[in-house]
């Protein structure tokens, strides 16, 4: 099963899957600025492309290229954005 | 612009977007075995899980694991299998 998803007038989209570790979500990102609930923890990792994110831990923005990953909260919430399609996988755990 | 794609009865699913250096696609792949015709060059990403591949300048299949990649040159085929929902990463370069 793989499931289809998308946000902000499909300027996100991502599909989803089960792995043995827990639920994630491979997608991409349109340029732009964009604010995500979250239910569980998770883990989002930055496949190509780079993100600017404001998590709830941290005061600034940070910055994450390519290869580089950051973790958000249970029952939180986080901003990112991003000048160019940016591909992530989010694993909740 | 995000395209959506799917192959093999929704056992294959990917999203495609362009990047500075040509398109990608990222995606999902359902355990099975599928085969797949290249029109360019591409590079096969293996992002979470893992496939087998076996490639037209190899005799036999070859096992990449999360973190590692392939390349398959244009105009060719590939097939790949996996027991496990796998995420890959496709550039076409």
């Amino acid at each position: 099963m793989i499931s289809e998803n998308q946000y902000f007038d499909g300027n996100v989209k991502s599909l989803g899957y089960e792995t043995a570790e827990g639920k994630s979500t491979v997608g991409i990102i349109n340029p732009g600025e964009y604010e995500f609930g979250t239910a569980q923890k998770e883990i989002m990792n930055v496949i190509e492309g780079e993100l600017s994110a404001l998590i709830p831990e941290s005061a600034e923005w940070k910055i994450f290229p390519a290869g580089t990953c950051f973790e958000v909260s249970a029952n939180s919430s986080f901003k990112v954005k991003t000048e160019v399609q940016t591909v992530y996988l989010c694993q909740y755990r």
